[in-house]
């Protein structure tokens, strides 16, 4: 699975001068958002198959800040899992500095209802189990 | 119609300390709301009825910066109008300081379909003329 | 203490109808700069002193979804806090329904340099120290 | 001089489905400070001399909706411009419809001054002429 890269915009800056804190939970979007599309699971197709993927909880930890145009390079992994609910977790550098690490967990869910991944989604969920086996996990 | 008030979020503010101009778009989009509200027919009353209401075009002129905390006070107003489109006039003070104006134009479309405003939400429709007859309009 | 209240703004939700999560953790900001307001220590005060106060990590947990104009209703309280560090914990309410809950973690930062609150801010310090005993936080 | 390239988040979308307004207006802000970075005069390197650019004005004219991961192409180019104002435009496209254009007024500022760009800034001047008498600006 490749890195995925964020250029800090100078909308994404505040006050200080640094990258809201609140944005580092919009990258951990983009960066999900484009480890799912690795997986062959994008939420355009999950979507547009009626099952919409909410978020249950996230976590920051920011370590040191970044600013206008650092890039940050955000490593997307699977944490635990099971048939309803999945975590993944994100370490965020800029360039040989860890600026923020994050968890998030997820469910799915289709017309209000929590569906198992493994049922409605099986092949998301057998690539979930897949990546979670990979060396680079363990 | 009374003034809308916006108080100016810490996470509005850019490097330079002062309020992001993207987010006079956002100010003019709640006070359009509340403008609604007020008229009786608000975005959520009219997206339940399956119409929504596409922006054509906006404008934005910055008079004077404002920061962190800062009241910003909207007076909303109809510009032209047709049986298809409207126009919104701003003005945003903050103390007796003229810090914005600004213009956006609208239609409203159901299921891909622009609709005449005057036969789809006909009361509306009148509220609008109502208002633009006011006194406090011409 | 007074309890802070959040609309929820049209421009705040998503593509799913509802609040996009990222932005529980501005409420959370909106809340806490209130809180400090109450406590007689705002952020510009602070800031005006070259004081900043950096977060170092954030949590939330997302119990119901809320939307476009809903009133989300926030406590603050203080959570852990020592000479350095302190927490704030929040519970946002729409009606009688907990939707999220949440913590923050903060110090603050004086030229690039963590200080000690109870010597650089002694008053604040104060201030929290009384916050923790009064018989809400028991 | 390069196109440049903005891909929809998700939470750029707003509950209509589509791109919200407010985000071209972001947008345009990026393709800028990557235009200013082709000519040699990155938003990063003026701050650090002391000066900043302050939006005068700005305008959108929405042609089409975008949505999630939608490709947007935009083309900047100089508009009128004087010593003390210049003027962005900016045609963007999805595949190869325009789905919005926009322009976008500047001046320079230092400690609250407006300056003379081809006093403080003649290199950025320069650009800005030669940027004007390139052929496929006229």
């Amino acid at each position: 699975m490749h890195t995925y890269h964020h250029e800090v915009r100078y909308y994404e800056c505040d006050r200080m001068g640094i990258t809201h804190h609140s944005n580092y939970v919009r990258i951990m979007e983009e960066a999900r958002v484009d480890y799912l599309d690795q997986l062959g699971y994008g939420f355009d197709k999950i979507e547009a198959e009626g099952v919409v993927s909410p978020v249950i909880s996230i976590e920051c930890n920011y370590k040191h800040p970044t600013t206008f145009k650092d890039i940050i390079d955000v490593n997307v992994s699977i944490g635990k899992f099971s048939e309803v609910k999945f975590e993944f977790l994100y370490e965020m550098r800029h360039g040989d500095k860890v600026v923020c690490t994050g968890k998030s967990l997820h469910c799915f869910s289709e017309n209000g209802h929590i569906v198992a991944i493994s049922k409605r989604l099986p092949g998301l969920y057998a690539a979930i189990c897949a990546q979670n086996d990979a060396p680079n996990n363990q």
